[in-house]
């Protein structure tokens, strides 16, 4: 595939994946967000913001297009996929992007554009970037003898399946 | 509430979410992970890890007890929630933490020892923190003169619900 080629075959979904985030805005369904993902070239799902109207903070475009892709693959794995944002992901999508394993991710607006239309998710990163106790949402380390019981289940289990 | 009261009633329920964590590998249901939503002394919601038995990458123990628990509130956020996990939150659910805006998180076992047992959110938290560029899975920013169309809906838009 030239360049050119190339270009327009990722310009096709990225369009898409904008226009799915207008539109959600237009319909007052949600924020200002829509993602697609492609795999071969196909649709394999798309997503839009849907935080306020399905009462689930983490209905953001990215993780319902992720959620819908894995059904229709059925699999917990984006292998092969790409996935195209109309911004750049936060960093709860980032860390859902890292879970589905895409090849990759393409967005059109960025943070700072995110940012300056009133969804500041660069606080997030800053914040997370703090150790626990100086963040802003108050974070506790609870010592428990108990903590590590599940993990040498796991260890030990026969039958279990990694992800 | 004393100190010891105070220390008692948290153990409650990081206990709880242990024991949901230890369950779940128990069962061969999925991961050994666990959460538990409180709001007023009460469980509003619990979540384990269900990422290969629902096909879905981000089913883990604390997004799904944060979007129960959203749906029984009819709320996108968990004002004046607790959430109690067996383990520090990943980069994901730490995203979702933010979003869901609780009162504050309490854990039990540590990114440390989660990498221990297999599960390196740790190199989540590494790579995120790259430029775009640098990171494993290829991030491309495309330049598309569309990118602020929804934005600039949203900032016109006069029913649109903050979040």
């Amino acid at each position: 595939m030239s360049f050119e080629q190339d270009q327009a075959y990722h310009k096709t979904f990225i369009d898409l994946a904008i226009d799915l985030a207008s539109n959600n805005v237009r319909s007052n369904c949600g924020g200002p967000f829509g993602a697609v993902v492609v795999k071969d070239g196909n649709v394999i799902a798309t997503g839009v913001n849907r935080v306020v109207v399905a009462h689930d903070p983490t209905a953001h475009a990215e993780i319902e297009a992720i959620r819908l892709a894995c059904r229709a693959l059925a699999s917990f794995q984006l292998e092969g996929c790409d996935i195209y944002s109309s911004c750049e992901p936060c960093p709860m999508c980032m860390g859902a992007i890292y879970w589905a394993r895409p090849r990759a991710v393409y967005y059109a607006a960025t943070q700072a554009d995110a940012t300056d239309a009133g969804f500041d998710d660069s606080f997030i990163y800053r914040d997370m970037a703090l150790v626990p106790e100086a963040r802003k949402i108050k974070m506790v380390h609870m010592l428990h003898q108990g903590a590590g019981a599940s993990f040498e289940l796991w260890r030990v289990a026969n039958r279990k399946v990694l992800y």
